[in-house]
């Protein structure tokens, strides 16, 4: 482990949400890395415990609204601000900084994407034109040369790691996936919305923003890339009673001749040796509860008794491999750390 | 309220699980049935409220074996017993009792159908021929007629009754449909399994039974007859942590130039006057919170972003639309009640 | 069914609370009620299913804000207004209304009593006077005559109902009394805090408003008057991740001479006849999801492993009993109904 | 860390229990330990994740019959087996092996309240004279030394390291001690048990156990050591939805003269420079869900509104510090370890 003194010194701005603490959480224990700014507008001037009684017993900073920040102490940037108001603030940022923003501001490539699905112009372009789309492993040299890494959306990790290989392989029809994900209730963070209260969350499960959740151009630019032409996708998002976790069921058409077991096989060549993405062998379905607190990805394979069609089921925990543990994940490789440094936690069950 | 004398006369058998108790919990209230006998093999001679401690205060008979019943203190009996079992039961029961059962025995008309998906010859082919599949709406006029009620699994109603008006009026393409279901843990029953434990439900989902849920038969043999030829879906479902409640997610294929707009038209108008099944307006998706307790199932369709493809959403209370409700709702029609009777409770939320 | 037009007009103040929304639920299945008024501000102009989507399907008026409400509509009012608010509001009513109001503004006997927990006078002393304190089963004549009735808190009829009648009986010490209550999210209300989100609740519990919950002096007020002097308690509420439902766990001192026995047995022939109000056999502890849905308080009776000791424990539904179902028990005695007219389902387990 | 050949060899007897998975969730992050026997009767032969998914990607042997067990790859033993069975595997190994019991059998110093309360003599008396209590905070010295280490109960250890300081230092009454439990269901162990499957649990709370729970000998055998008499205590517990957690709340009597916050002082003079007990401020109450998966406890001081009492209020995570964190840093003095290794995670939270 580093001495304190050779630790890469770490901002965390947006420290009081969920994605906020969960950087913490696991910062606090990376053997190389060192918190040293802490932002929260609504919060400044309280000691994290007050906002985080789970952080206690830490030796952290003060938590300070952004503009007190000084930036001489940071190194690396992590960003967990709204979208919008993220991109102003990276812009105003020294350059020599390493940022990696979990908002969705730098993930899509096309401004006009942004502008349509987000409702106003994008407003750091040239900042843009830098930013790496960080699904670390489709992306890892890419992210490792980068200034500007845009951790991508939960939904997008959870459903790009199976589907993008096997667009690839042309071993699946593009034009026919149908993306349907449960997720736990921290991806729509802490802010106070009626109904994420939990009287009205508990005891049910509901779609929402049926054929319009924000994370389809995510997904649809990234299969795009692998198809080499435009594919639009179908992503149906569903809210259930639990706190972390997102299994993505994702319904696929085999291309002539191909079988789930070929499938899985071509997933399990690309992902063979990754410490993150685990196949699961022919039978067993992933569980997100089996994903919990960790940094793992687990992806299972399904022959659909409708012949010609497969079912591809991935699981991982949103605020880790879905956010914030993704989010170190590219620091490691930004920083020229191990790729694990930090993530290599078990998962908590129950 | 009919005098006591009046009532229907009913046993219910296998009233120590879930199935069982949520038929007392209703029939207590129905203005004009009588529960009459209760059986529960391996809790014979106790109390019901030994076993369900929130059925207290009901002034009810004991619990006895199957083999100890008194057949002629009833005119109906529900079965809630377990598949295989139930066969040879029914079929020692007097011919002149009703019979309405809430296991999978008598809903499959091809006998080699039953032998396939539960593993032994069928026991009881002549009763089978008698038996009409209870999926209210749209077999009313048979089950006015019948004898031997076989009401449809949980997932089947909450699948069925989207889908089966819109393969009738030919908008959706049959060889083409996903069906996407996630349920509470009480479609399981009350027996004792490792992954029905508290601690390995909670904080988590699943799929199951991924290609090959019994459920599966079910919806095929009715998709097929409103098709006119045999169809094959896609069925996944999923166990997520409440108690009650499906919501079945279902992809289709649009037939040229239908929309989003004309499959819900159909269905309104399909369902229009109906009690229990509700259509809801274009925008608005369903939660299984929502009808909690209730009889109803409601229903909305979307739009897909992907060209020619809809998105149809429903939900029901898997322990009474989807079993004890259902039941219940055909013994009145086959009573000759108000098929409303006993079923007239508001959801409880939350 | 009383006819329609037979039926006493109910208007329901504060219709879009988790209160209101069980006031509803519960009086449209009532014999004799019909909802004429349903007041929301925030909310005015809605129908009820935009606010409530598990509440369609009935015939209710729109919600209007209460100035714009026609009391020529109503005779009676049940009031589920913030404390504060409600006394003025009540006040403005034409006399000829009956009220029962679920805030805490004409529990409190003594005004300064109010004052001092509620940080402000009492704005309107002399209806305060009318006031009767409607824990139904200790104060029905009362009750049967008043034009006011308070609903008591949740927490103060889940511990006097087991207490009042002992400490009547001088069986129990008054002086040494510890009332430990667990409780669900909705006794807290539909209003947005940090603390009531999903995230912040599920996986774990904690003690709140320790020493100084506001339900204090209600317990004591009634308390005291079954003393015959001035009795202080302790009371420690908790929140714990569950919609409904409240657990009193009591510790009492015995009056030297007396059993736990002797105390099961006081109650006993107190609550005999009692429609919702059930003692337990010995050795068998109540459990809030048996009473779920329910206007049903259950209560057992243990003996202490510490000599001279005893533990009381009783559970109720804190929406039902515990507001608006004893909310209605008391309209109905007020009417002249069926004390239970309304309020016989059966509780909703799982 | 240490190199893999330096590590202290571990068996783990009763592996496919949840304090056995949370063992090797631990110990497999452990810098100086190495699993080298895993013992499952049940799963003998079986590889870990096929009963433990979550427990995937490590390097540990497949499980085994405890018979088959080579004894010589072992340094120590943590045995989480039955109470009873665990007397007769622990007196059958060889004595060199350091033995960490997480059962109830070694707890309990006098042979007649272990049979009083187990029902049963206890078969191995010698053995028990040497086993240590391993409640760590209080007894680390003896725990230093000893070859057995009995690992305290979960209620115990929650509720013990916040009274036994004041016991000792004669602040409160130990003749009036009342500790009303909250338990999530990982405590009871993942054995088949009705009452422990989801639909049971969720949505609901009720006491258990009342007045004569299996951990009351330990609390009160520590409690009457510090007091230097026989105490008696009142222990009620209570199950509830979550799977981790403890809160402990116990009401006190004050000696003369003391105040609550003489209290907090005692005990954070007490625990002052302790790694994993730490006093909240005034005013502040903990919530379990703030040490979830960590070693932590935290209490907090209450006074009481009844003059002369005051409340106390101590959470932790029951498979942790309230079992086998607790078990580990018992190991880690035995060892000669640190007495943190392995057991500085952060809570996971939300």
């Amino acid at each position: 482990m580093a001495s304190k003194s050779n630790r890469i010194k770490i901002g965390i701005l947006g420290a009081s949400g969920y994605t906020g603490a969960e950087l913490i959480r696991l910062l606090s224990r990376h053997p190389a890395a060192e918190i040293t700014i802490l932002t929260a507008d609504r919060h400044a001037g309280k000691r994290l415990p007050q906002v985080f009684p789970h952080l206690g017993g830490l030796d952290l900073p003060d938590l300070v609204k952004i503009e007190d920040a000084d930036w001489d102490k940071a190194e690396v940037v992590f960003c967990g601000l709204p979208h919008g108001t993220t991109q102003e603030v990276i812009a105003a940022l020294p350059r020599r900084l390493k940022v990696i923003d979990l908002s969705a501001d730098f993930r899509l490539e096309d401004p006009e994407d942004y502008a349509r699905w987000y409702g106003h112009p994008h407003l750091a372009l040239e900042l843009q034109k830098e930013a790496v789309y960080g699904l670390t492993e489709l992306k890892r040299d890419a992210v490792r040369k980068t200034r500007l890494c845009a951790v991508p959306g939960c939904y997008p990790t959870a459903s790009l790691l199976p589907l993008v290989p096997l667009v690839d392989a042309e071993q699946i029809d593009p034009d026919d996936i149908i993306i349907d994900c449960k997720s736990g209730v921290t991806g729509a963070g802490r802010s106070l919305k009626e109904d994420m209260l939990f009287a009205e969350v508990s005891e049910g499960i509901h779609a929402y923003g049926v054929a319009h959740h924000r994370h389809t151009p995510e997904m649809e630019q990234e299969l795009s890339a692998a198809a080499g032409r435009k594919i639009v996708v179908n992503f149906t998002p569903h809210l259930m009673p639990m706190n972390r976790g997102i299994l993505s069921t994702i319904y696929v058409r085999l291309v002539n001749g191909t079988s789930a077991d070929d499938l899985r096989a071509t997933l399990e060549t690309r992902y063979a040796g990754e410490p993150f993405v685990r196949m699961l062998p022919e039978g067993v379905a992933p569980a997100t509860r089996h994903v919990r607190g960790s940094n793992l990805c687990l992806i299972g394979v399904f022959a659909d008794r409708v012949p010609g069609r497969a079912i591809l089921l991935s699981v991982l925990d949103n605020l880790v491999k879905g956010a914030s543990g993704q989010a170190i994940q590219n620091m490691n490789l930004m920083a020229g750390f191990a790729e694990t440094a930090g993530l290599e936690q078990q998962p908590l069950f129950p």
